[in-house]
């Protein structure tokens, strides 16, 4: 809350209104959907509804909590009003995570009082870099993650449908205390793992294809986020070339990650060593993200993308090469930047498996 | 789309810009992330990026497909910009699901040639009635879950985690074909069952405890929801007392369903019947939703919403009482509004399970 209030006053916002609930979750605790956060510099307050009075008594650290009876725009018009007897209320907010109608609904509660004062990602950044409370519970998320996966290899054999391989991968998660996946997992094979973002289907895994396994937990309301790509069979020789050529893109990725340097710089690290194995056309998306709270985090290791890495942050090493008709191949691991460069999380091995 | 082009048309505007990936699954079949949707009279467009170029080839149906090579909006932006030649282009959009980012980016990619109408729930309206096909769906995902639900309660016994319940009932629904959950599962027991939201937590279930288990699952693409209450040994008076009377505030609401009646009037009916047995105060949400695609529609059983009921609409009936320190009972069905009135989706027994 602190390092918060002196983000947004130097907005000089007299407050800031957070919608996120993974913003509201980092600064409260409260787990709870449908809530609002007004942190002011001499308060804060969390607006939520009846059915969370119980939850959020026990969850909820440094806000006060006011169960709205009459809608939690009300309440929140209320409070902001408080904030100063005369004049207009300078408000941060967040332009892409606010709503329109959430925007007019406080301006009518407001009566047309605040001021409203635009500002990206200023709980995200401070999210970005972890602490060692943070770190723990990601590191624990990442080895049961690579645990599961070795435990269900077992499974990735023809006949298994790619429906059943990803529920027994979600249920053993689940079992080692996993509160849930944190994305559908995914089990694309043959032509299918062409697809970065594939869903499993009820196609059954065949002999002499690839299989990519993008599989994630969250522990301890931290995530997790992991690829594998194996083959079923002896794989021909083009494809242990593109295995051989995004693993040594991974490599190069994670060699130049260290604090201070720009997030797309490890992008152009990966793209580089896959353009000179001709295959950097193939690569479709960017190098990795940010992860914690949620699955998708600043940074983006991507083009534009010019956040220097910092100590503590936690991001996904993943290129991909993506062949139609051939199929794709990806490998994902999630590392931590630290002041002698990237440290993997994910423990799972990453020699190129033909089952 | 012809429905969407008629519903739009009315508002005067030349065409709607659709943010909401649920609306565009239902519009074009797409199910990636990372989707806008452009649908003027005489055309729809929708806009991804690279990641899902083989996706959208396969799955998009009746709108044409534009790979956004520098993002989404500056090629939505041009669409737009080439609807009119002359004079400013009305795009219809719902302010409850457009950021005021996405608005700025539209704004500035269209060189301030949109002119806003806000519309809320368009798509949404007319995804609430249900045709043939998805009822049949729907029935499927009731049934399963159902199915489920009855496969599982051997687990439910004194020693087992909630989290390892919810494993177990994810597991299943996701083997019997299920692509995921459509919610977290909900596990509460004891004191924790006070909270309609609560997330599974590693809490042991004890003997003489309230367990509500809530769960859901997506099969082909549609929702199922619901919740039963069950409790561990021989229960006190005070809690068959509760149980009986929410199983009949939920028969009250069901019998009141029928096309033409207004949602509000079927939550009030179940308010009415709590009230008669002194537990109305601790009835803390609203009767039920609307259940589709999503599994929280339009409309909303609850006080405030006027919409009529329509046949075809699918809606949850579920109403529930929490007491602080005692535990709380919910009991939830899915069911479909028919000419002769609510019928049952979901087939699992309401009878109190004493295990």
């Amino acid at each position: 809350m602190e390092r918060l209030r002196a983000a947004f006053g130097k907005l000089h916002a007299d407050a800031i209104v957070v919608t996120h609930p993974a913003n509201i979750l980092y600064l409260t605790g409260f787990t709870g959907s449908a809530a609002l956060l007004l942190v002011a510099q001499d308060r804060a307050v969390l607006f939520t509804d009846s059915r969370h009075t119980l939850q959020a008594r026990e969850e909820v650290c440094g806000a006060r909590v006011n169960i709205a009876k009459h809608g939690l725009y009300r309440a929140l018009g209320q409070a902001i009003r408080q904030i100063r007897r005369r004049g207009r209320v300078s408000l941060a907010y967040s332009p892409a995570q606010m709503t329109i109608a959430q925007k007019q609904l406080i301006d009518a509660e407001t009566r047309g009082k605040a001021r409203w004062v635009g500002a990206e990602n200023v709980v995200e950044r401070m999210r970005a870099v972890k602490d060692a409370d943070e770190l723990s519970r990601m590191r624990d998320a990442a080895e049961l993650t690579s645990r599961v996966f070795v435990e269900t290899l077992g499974f990735v054999r023809p006949g298994i449908r790619e429906t059943e391989l990803s529920a027994e991968i979600e249920f053993r998660m689940k079992r080692a205390g996993a509160s849930g996946p944190s994305f559908e997992t995914i089990v694309a094979s043959g032509p299918r793992s062409a697809w970065p973002h594939a869903r499993p289907t009820c196609k059954r895994l065949e002999k002499n294809e690839l299989v990519v396994l993008d599989q994630g937990a969250i522990l301890r309301a931290y995530c997790s986020d992991m690829t594998r790509t194996v083959f079923l069979g002896r794989s021909p020789k083009r494809v242990r070339q593109m295995y051989r050529a995004v693993l040594e893109a991974q490599q190069a990725a994670k060699d130049v990650i260290r604090p201070g340097v720009e997030s797309e710089t490890v992008d152009r690290a990966a793209r580089k060593l896959l353009e000179s194995r001709g295959f950097a056309r193939y690569f479709t998306h960017s190098t990795g993200h940010g992860l914690g709270l949620e699955v998708h985090e600043v940074p983006r290791l991507g083009r534009g993308d010019r956040t220097p890495l910092e100590e503590g942050m936690v991001v996904t090493v993943e290129p991909g090469v993506y062949l139609d008709g051939l199929g794709g191949i990806r490998i994902e691991d999630d590392v931590v930047v630290t002041s002698s460069g990237a440290q993997d999380l994910t423990t799972a091995s990453r020699e190129f498996l033909e089952i």
